[in-house]
């Protein structure tokens, strides 16, 4: 039987180490290297990172070490998170129970240190240490710019903040939310699964679970958001109410909303329905998306 | 006789068109990408990237086509000027004589623009169509990043921000230069050498010559906001005094900051000696450098 709280323990350490080695690497007194680690070791569920790891053993069970391209894709995660926390964007106070960057350091600061998070992810991802062939590589580097950039997620930030003043249909919603929190998290996926060598069919079906799992994410985010525990969430609740966001609550009532997200896990697990039980872990990421309440 | 103006004007629409071609690769009425336009064809002189066109071309006669590389860097550039403008660093109202991004748009679309604007950069560093080894692009890859990153440019910035409280000394001034200014013009000098497969002696003698020009660019960056025409620069002078920033002429005094700068381009142009007349465009751009009054 799989234990999945394991899993994703033992999963979380090997990424916390690793961030650790990454950025201590160059050791400084450097107030930009000490916020970058604050908001990256703040205490993250690294769903990200698992998911491209998960992605990599569904195929491969002689595991490709696809760690430091995990790690890359926390730092791109944990940039986006300082830059849209900022008093110009969402404004927030608290990020996982604890002061946003901007508010344990300074504005100036939590800027740069996304700047630099950003930027560091491409440094790992190009590192010359990396096994993988060249060509896969910069394929992954490529995949992972594309999801993050103008045509992805920063996109799907643009236009959530837009969006504020006025309501949203329920598939520009989801276009938006394929753009802020899909892209990543199919890119992961993808970026996993090309590292462990998917054949084309794989690739295709990891790529529709990805898809699946990204939307009921946002889903279920929103759905936290009207009835989560601020405690559990180490965030305010009724945050989108106030700002007028658009959410799926908002749009189609909460019970419409819980009952969409638990359709797209479905849709996800039947998507990896033809891998064997490597693909556990990928199951249960799915399953909790809709269990979790933090 | 080598006509420089007209070889900057060449270069300038060449980059130019390269640049509208990757930004319209994706047209979409977005606000997002409007900004980056607006930054990226505000005027800029494009001195990184032609550069980067420079090194190669005094490398190699027979060009390797390094456009892409040297749009991806003046993307770089940019991002960091969106940045280094916005209210919580330097808040300059005006850039190339108009309204900064934030003012023609506003702060979160700034934010967003330069996020986009760097990620942006490195999509376009992995693109499949380019003709490099994927080992050779990976490493211009590699080298941008860490240009760029929390031990190049970003750090720099962050020093910046952080020592206009305090006086700093002349090689702390100088070391914040050479992360601020220096690591993205040496590495533009390096990507143009690397991919016209310079030997290891014409990587050294670039390299050293990039390192002068690198420092001599920022020399006369606050000689200008001292004695510059601000109808020449596009931007107000006497910014660095009213923000008590630490400055080569603050530090030294006027003369003797023109007279280091000059004595850098010296070193410059010494550096370059053994290259043929294909270096002429980097000689004349190190003369360039204390010449120019914007």
């Amino acid at each position: 039987m799989f234990d999945f709280k394991q899993y994703m323990k033992n999963q979380q350490r090997r990424i916390n180490e690793k961030l650790t080695t990454l950025l201590s690497k160059n050791r400084q007194n450097s107030r930009l290297l000490s916020a970058m680690h604050y908001s990256l070791m703040a205490g993250g569920k690294r769903i990200r990172p698992i998911l491209c790891i998960s992605a990599a053993s569904a195929v491969n069970i002689n595991h490709v070490d696809v760690l430091p391209v995990a790690c890359a894709i926390e730092c791109i995660h944990t940039y986006s998170l300082i830059h849209d926390d900022l008093p110009a964007m969402d404004n927030d106070d608290l990020r996982r129970g604890n002061p946003t960057c901007h508010k344990a350091f300074d504005e100036a600061t939590a800027i740069l240190a996304g700047d630099a998070l950003l930027t560091l992810a491409f440094e790992i991802l190009s590192d010359k240490a990396l096994s993988y062939l060249p060509h896969l590589q910069l394929e992954i580097i490529r995949i992972l710019a594309h999801a993050a950039g103008p045509y992805g997620m920063i996109e799907g930030q643009m236009r959530d903040i837009a969006s504020e003043t006025r309501q949203l249909k329920e598939n520009e919603l989801e276009q938006l939310h394929n753009l802020k929190t899909g892209a990543l998290i199919t890119a992961s996926v993808n970026a996993g699964a090309i590292l462990a060598k998917a054949t084309e069919d794989q690739q295709e079906q990891l790529n529709a679970y990805a898809q699946s799992i990204g939307l009921a994410f946002q889903v279920i985010d929103d759905v936290l958001n009207v009835k989560g525990d601020p405690k559990r969430l180490g965030k305010a609740v009724g945050t989108d109410t106030d700002l007028q966001k658009n959410t799926y609550p908002g749009l189609i009532g909460l019970d419409q909303a819980e009952e969409r997200a638990r359709k797209l896990v479905q849709q996800a697990v039947e998507s990896v329905r033809y891998f064997d039980n490597q693909a556990e872990p990928l199951r249960a990421i799915a399953n909790y998306i809709v269990r979790r309440d933090h």
